[in-house]
């Protein structure tokens, strides 16, 4: 049970989603950021943007948020669900490009807090051909997540387990964006 | 100096106003949900939204984003920045109200981890007569400022030094609000 009355069933409406039904206001914005952020046409592929997301959404412990990012990533990368484990278990041995690595490396410092993202760690992915847009766009989407991972688990939100459950919304976020899973129940 | 070229003055855009500057297409949902967050109309004042702000900015240790929050929050409470600076001090012996002293206990939960978020925090604060609306908008500006003050921060901006350097800032976004910072350079 979450926190508060979110005035939806929570297993038709798990995580993110009952507080955004909640609260249609804050859930406009919130889901047009992850829609620039996580699905709009970037240098970043959207599965590398979505690893990002699950890499911090782990770090934060968030089950919810890193079981359907995970899963989101998943599907959008050739190597699918073995990489993104493999990337959250072990950041330094996973087969992932010098550049992705790079970034993944200031998601995990800005995770941690924005003060932790030093000169070299920019200078390094920097030297592996990582633009200013995606530097920023990396710094922003770890940032985002820490405001999601906390917006999720600060009100109790349910979250189902094993990763079946994630399988409806993951092709709903990819067919058609962020907003659409506030707009419809989980199947 | 920032992390990347955001292309602009940064003493003329410091802070969040530099990259958002920057990333239009980002920097729209943000505004949208500061507004939605800390100017729209709600049972909690404008300047109590502002100081949780403020409190988790300052727990974060964000510079920028505490300077001007609490020069927000101040200019929208009676007790001003006295008010402001004991809250940031001491939360316990804050001259607050305890429906207030109750939600800032929970921003400050959030701060750390959406997990630290307890039942008993919750119910504390429902005691006071917290209503939903006010313990989930509590959560969420929390979450938000964890967000901001990583942007803020990860990407290295500027932050003026000194209260005077915010006081042009303070009024705009009282009388005209959140994105007019965004479009107009500081004075």
């Amino acid at each position: 049970m979450a926190h508060i009355d979110l005035g939806v069933d929570e297993k038709q409406f798990p995580g993110v989603t009952g507080p955004m039904q909640y609260r249609p206001e804050t859930a406009k914005p919130l889901n047009e950021l992850a829609e620039v952020l996580l699905r709009a046409p970037h240098s970043l592929p959207a599965g590398e943007r979505e690893l990002i997301a699950a890499y911090v959404s782990g770090r934060n412990e968030c089950t919810f948020c890193c079981a359907s990012h995970s899963a989101f990533a998943a599907a959008q990368l050739d190597e699918g669900m073995d990489l993104v484990d493999h990337v959250r278990a072990d950041l330094d041995t996973a087969p992932i490009s010098a550049k992705l690595r790079a970034l993944l490396r200031i998601a995990g410092a800005v995770q941690i807090s924005g003060r932790n993202v030093t000169a070299e760690l920019v200078a390094d992915a920097r030297a592996e051909d990582a633009t200013d847009l995606e530097i920023h766009d990396t710094v922003l989407i770890a940032a985002a997540f820490c405001m999601f991972n906390r917006y999720v688990d600060g009100l109790g939100t349910f979250a189902p387990e094993g990763q079946d459950a994630y399988a409806e919304t993951t092709h709903r976020i990819i067919d058609v964006g962020y907003g659409s899973a506030a707009r419809t129940p989980a199947a």
